[in-house]
């Protein structure tokens, strides 16, 4: 657990400012760097203590076999799992002839800030070592947003009262040291020394190192160049080994003296290029690199951060915290996706070797909700990546005896590696979450080129596994059995509410863009019957409602199961006290699922449903999902619980910097990081686009006086300003001039001659606030519920 | 498979009339010795060419890590693993300087029969060496039934046309080589090399072996002694090393001179007792068999099976291959229990290393039924391990957050071993069918001093299971769910009407035990208010019934799901061939499940039901557990299709002797075993016992003419014969001398005085045959339907 003093709250930065060695693993993943492309955990620069080492580079990983003890038809024989490669962060300080490590001597002061602004992590230190000499060491580090293969650091070392002579090794190292796994099956299986040295060379003031994985056969290089600045005689050398390239710089500096180096890395990998072609690749991403030079990489840094705020920033005035978090979300957010270029987006993006590093539904389901409002680029590219597994998907299908694309539950190349398939497989759902993604990015951006290019026919090979999947009852009903929902805590069931509305939007929506594209369907061999026969289902689609409670079933027969004794336990999470087989069978909820439905598909719940279903639901939803709570925030607001919303936003947008879920250290949750976007947008702001239309309802909460957030919708760049009373629409700029937005239900037709002003009428909740299970309340926000002082409660 | 050519159809024996290697590996387990404590393969004396080496003793086992891609919590962690053991079996010969090794050479005459009134397995073999030497060998071997830790054999040696020099190696050899896993998850993980040497001692003219698993600390010994017999110099020399014992006689014979040698072979083992405690007591047991001696062994064998027949016997007039195949049924069924003792009774006994050599259901829910009516002792000793383990059943249910006892779903020493769950821990009927074994114990022997001694607190604790996973609904309704059946290809549903039919037994019964032991119920913490809950659910039991269609649904909502689509699978068993999903959620059945709880509830269920529920789901069950051809023949017989029936009969019968299910090579299959035994007594004798009353209804198919059965029940003997015009009930002994039994649903008191001779109607079904699907037919009795000849059909 990261306390609240561990890092300030400031609207553009998170700033430590004491190095707590407890919660080292977590601040490493909370000030990971990353492109989309290379991930740089935030280690110390000098390499160790370290939580968990890591640099990553985007779907560069590691085949290793799934072993069962009962294996099964269909189970996934091999897993992949996320690399840590090649290390370029390390620069090992001596001090004269004592290695700086903040475990000795004495550390007068630590301080780490991640800018949102600047893309920068900046680390400054103040050592007095062992033997009495203090330096000061400043370090910047970037991934570089505007060139995808390129970080680089500039590491600065101060001499203070007393000549020093400093020498620093700045290293490429393989195959490093890492951590026993925990016994936790939700972190990643950690592979040792997985890399083959292929090829080694010195270039320039720096060094090449090339390796292979053993059995996936993928091949990385890692090259690194210096440039160093010292007044005096400085002397410079490089030795390279099939595992470890050291530059070692050494020179005397003298009080006020300041030896500044600039290491610039490069990374590259392929699974089909030749040794030369990648290593001269990564030769070149360097010579890139020195071209631009330090300033110049800061310059376009900075620039590329400028263009994403001015379309992604949510100002929240009145609580700093989520403030802050919200930030600090969207630029993870944008460092996952930025250059992953029809590569996966992982749950953890390039933070950590969580979940084996592994993409789920969270990318379509919560990551590209945000970029396709905010950077629809990235959300194209990481829908182009899904395009491209599709034939895996296809075969998948055929080898489960199903019809169309099977897309895998958990992968990083596309295969399926999800060794468990109630929870796998059967979670058929992500398959319409990456349809309704490819709808979403045509709704909202109002580009129907990507559909024409590769979404057409993961339309059209979804909507074939659903029909294949689901059938008619005697009666005409279309069920979908032996399915499972978001909520892991009901698995293998009947009807799931949210997978059924998914699977019915899926098989319309490849309907609809059959219709759209004739000749590209016809030449998939769609036929009018084909088309014909996936309305039918969408429209007979059974949704289990129970007349006697009023309320929806997350799938059939939910509300009659028994309900979970809450008090008997009261461990969480829930799956490492319980098993499943009692947790499926009771009504206890993992995360969000009926309530997902009811956001995604608005239009097909009516408010006092919506209410009801809240109601009910909340009561048996314990978030051991870190997916859940931007969920609840965003129905709770609608339904008119706002302050409740607000904690549920809270604790979506804290998830990392307060370590919430106490696996922070893997790596960061990206999609709870989006739902903190999402519970402000699409809660406070009421965003919705299931019916194709821009739809807004703000309301805030007590606790936020203003909110101010801005979406791109068909080209348009809006600005919407809510205040308690009022909301205000700003148009800012986009084709035609004038766009019609829903707004509270009613058509509103916005231009971007000026500003709209509309009062808002006080959200009336049809229910009080309702009861979670006892001890899941959410996460209170700390500023908002101030405990009393003594003196007061004495009063 | 094995081609109705590879052994002869004889009633009291299985004869193999020449050596076909390629089915080695099925007749070492036809042909498979055992007192359910001892269990030695088939191997050849020489010790090759093997199929699977294989020597056991009773729940001597290593433990194994049950390894899992994704954990998840309560899933067990080690697995038990039956061991092949110190091998006593080998016996090899050199004929000069010549191996007998039956692929050099020239086997004039090879057979092998199991007598089945004998207890023996005796081999002739007629070879000429690659030299031209002739001789024969006839070796006899037994594991005697009357002394639990012996086994014999009489090895003899011929020489034929000329002299011939005879060496004979007699071995114990540990840690023998085995044969690499098939990828099948129904085989057993073979273990290489378990056991670590102990002790080694030479003792007479033999030695002694002892060893230790490495894992689970379990201790054995093995020891051999040796007479030999034969005209002229002998000389008989020992040595022993760790994991070989080498007693070699080396002689010379004349044509027609005989070496015979009798080696006595006695095993042990023990968890707790020392070392020298082990070995004096496997050194007594030989001392003991040499005190019987050979003549003696073979005698005391012969004793035991006489009894064993005369309560047990089945004869089938009319089908020589099922008189056969129930009798070698039976054979197996008592070697595999008779001196069991208090340890448990393995799906393949101690046959082979299938399943692990794991214990399951198949005990309680078919073997026990008919040791109950055809040696009660040995059921009484197979409930006696039940109860010893109950403790281990309780700490289970704790993990599992459950109240009273879960036994385990697969397990040699009482630790579940099962590593997936929806078909393991979800089957929670195990603890019904374990229930209500002790109550037909109860019904069936007259006797409630089992049910004092140990069947009270399994009845109670397990009706405590019950009533902490089912739950009352707010209609009052009692519901069970995340329950799988005896179907395993429908998992985790709600309502299975089997196990809620056996759970609500399960509760009545403990209610009724408690009554009748009130001080001993109280003792156990049992209130009048438990009991009153135990019936108040047993009442309110939840039985699923599709109104429209007018039968039963396996599980709620059974009848609505989707049909399975017989003609796009056609490769079986369908588990090896489709996803768990997939099968789970469509109306395809691997075994009765259904049709079992109508066989085994018979009065929940009106004739009309039975005839509807037969005809609706023979149409979805595809057999491919060997645990459904006998309840389907069971049930077949009941609604009136005889001949149908028949046809299963057979199949239950013939699975080992015919290798239907191709994996007799890993051992037989007890629980299709006792099915034929099931198939003919409950099916064409059409006995119950749901009632508490010992009811029956014979009919009789086509194919049979005369069918005579014997039971016991409350002390009485009772011989049944049935023909197509009658039934002759012959009360032979029993205490008072009259007994009321049930026959066609009308009481009918019977005397030991003299037999009663009653009338049969024909029996007329209510509906037509019904079809299997495509493909699944079962296997035809080939005796029954031969092809016509070609000049026939020419006509």
């Amino acid at each position: 657990m990261i306390t609240e003093e561990a890092f300030t709250v400031e609207p553009w930065h998170v700033r430590e400012t004491r190095l707590d060695l407890n919660i080292l693993a977590q601040s490493e993943s909370v000030f990971a760097l990353s492109n989309g492309h290379i991930g740089l955990r935030g280690n110390l620069d000098e390499g160790e203590p370290w939580g968990l080492p890591g640099t990553y580079l985007n779907s560069f990983y590691e085949v290793r076999p799934l072993p069962y003890a009962e294996a099964g038809y269909g189970y996934p024989e091999a897993g992949q799992t996320v690399v840590n490669v090649t290390n370029g962060k390390i620069l090992r300080l001596f001090v004269g002839d004592e290695p700086f490590d903040v475990r000795y001597g004495e550390l007068l002061s630590h301080e780490r800030v991640l800018d949102l602004r600047a893309g920068t992590l900046t680390r400054h230190a103040h050592w007095r070592s062992p033997a009495g000499t203090q330096v000061k060491i400043c370090s910047t580090r970037l991934v570089s947003l505007a060139h995808r293969a390129v970080a680089a650091i500039e590491y600065v070392v101060e001499a203070l009262d007393e000549f020093v002579r400093v020498t620093v090794q700045s290293e490429l190292v393989t195959n490093e040291d890492q951590p026993e796994i925990s016994g936790d099956p939700r972190v990643a299986a950690v592979l040792e020394h997985p890399l083959e040295a292929v090829e080694h060379e010195q270039i320039g003031h720096g060094a090449l190192l090339m390796h292979r994985t053993k059995a996936s056969g993928l091949m990385m290089a890692a090259a690194m160049d210096h440039e160093v600045e010292v007044p005096g005689r400085v002397e410079v050398s490089t030795d390279a080994r099939p595992d470890l390239a050291r530059t070692t710089v050494i020179c005397g500096l003298r009080p006020g003296q300041k030896l500044r180096i600039i290491k610039y890395l490069a990374y590259g990998w392929s699974s089909l290029r030749s040794r030369p072609a990648l290593r001269d690749q990564a030769a070149a991403a360097l010579t890139g690199a020195r071209y631009s030079g330090w300033q110049g990489l800061l310059d376009a840094q900075r620039a590329y951060l400028d263009d994403f705020w001015d379309s992604a920033d949510v100002e929240v005035e009145g609580d700093p915290e989520s403030q802050q978090a919200v930030r600090f979300g969207l630029f993870h957010l944008l460092q996952a996706s930025a250059r992953a270029e029809r590569r996966a987006i992982g749950a953890k993006g390039l933070t950590g070797t969580g979940y084996d590093g592994h993409a789920f539904w969270d990318t379509e389901a919560f990551v590209l909700p945000v970029l396709t409002y905010t950077a629809p680029r990235a959300a194209a590219d990481a829908l182009r990546w899904r395009a491209s597994i599709l034939d895996l998907a296809k075969e998948r299908a055929a080898q489960l005896g199903l019809a169309g694309a099977c897309f895998p539950w958990r992968t990083i190349r596309g295969q399926e590696c999800s060794a468990y398939w109630p929870a796998g497989t059967a979670a058929w759902h992500v398959n319409a979450d990456i349809a309704a993604a490819f709808e979403r990015y045509r709704v909202v951006t109002g580009d129907d080129s990507l559909e024409k290019e590769c979404g057409l026919a993961v339309l059209v090979e979804t909507a074939r596994l659903w029909l294949s999947l689901g059938h008619h009852d005697r009666h005409g009903v279309w069920h979908l059995d032996g399915v499972t929902g978001p909520d892991e805590y009901t698995a293998v069931v009947r009807d799931n509410v949210f997978t059924n509305l998914m699977a019915a939007h899926n098989l319309r929506t490849a309907a609809e863009a059959c219709t759209r594209h004739p000749e590209a369907a016809h030449a998939m061999g769609v036929s009018t019957e084909e088309m014909a026969a996936w309305r039918h289902a969408a429209d007979a689609v059974h949704i289990p409602y129970d007349e006697e409670l009023g309320v929806h079933q997350q799938c059939e027969g939910f509300t009659t199961l028994a309900e979970w004794d809450f008090t008997a336990h009261t461990m969480y999470p829930l799956l490492l006290h319980a098993p499943y087989v009692r947790l499926y069978s009771a009504q206890v909820i993992k995360q969000a699922d009926l309530v997902l439905a009811m956001q995604w598909h608005s239009h097909a719940f009516t408010p006092e449903q919506k209410a009801r279903n809240v109601d009910y639901y909340e009561r048996r939803t314990v978030r051991d999902s870190s997916l859940s709570a931007c969920t609840q925030a965003g129905m709770c607001a609608e339904v008119g619980h706002l302050d409740l919303a607000h904690d549920y936003a809270y604790e979506a947008a804290l998830i990392d910097l307060r370590d919430l879920h106490h696996n922070t250290r893997d790596g960061l949750h990206m999609a709870s990081l989006a739902g903190a976007w999402i519970a402000l947008v699409a809660g406070f702001g009421g965003v919705r686009d299931d019916e194709g239309v821009l739809s807004l309802n703000p309301a805030l909460p007590d606790g936020i006086s203003d909110l101010r957030f801005r979406l791109r919708w068909h080209g348009f760049r809006l600005t919407v300003h809510v205040t308690h009373a009022d909301v205000t629409y700003t148009l800012r700029d986009g084709p035609g001039g004038s766009l019609t937005i829903r707004h509270a239900g009613e058509d509103l037709t916005l231009s971007t001659d000026a500003p709209c002003t509309v009062a808002l009428q006080p959200r009336v909740p049809l229910l009080p606030p309702p009861q979670q299970p006892p001890g899941r309340e959410p996460t209170r926000r700390r500023l908002v519920r101030p405990r009393l002082p003594v003196s007061s409660q004495l009063d």
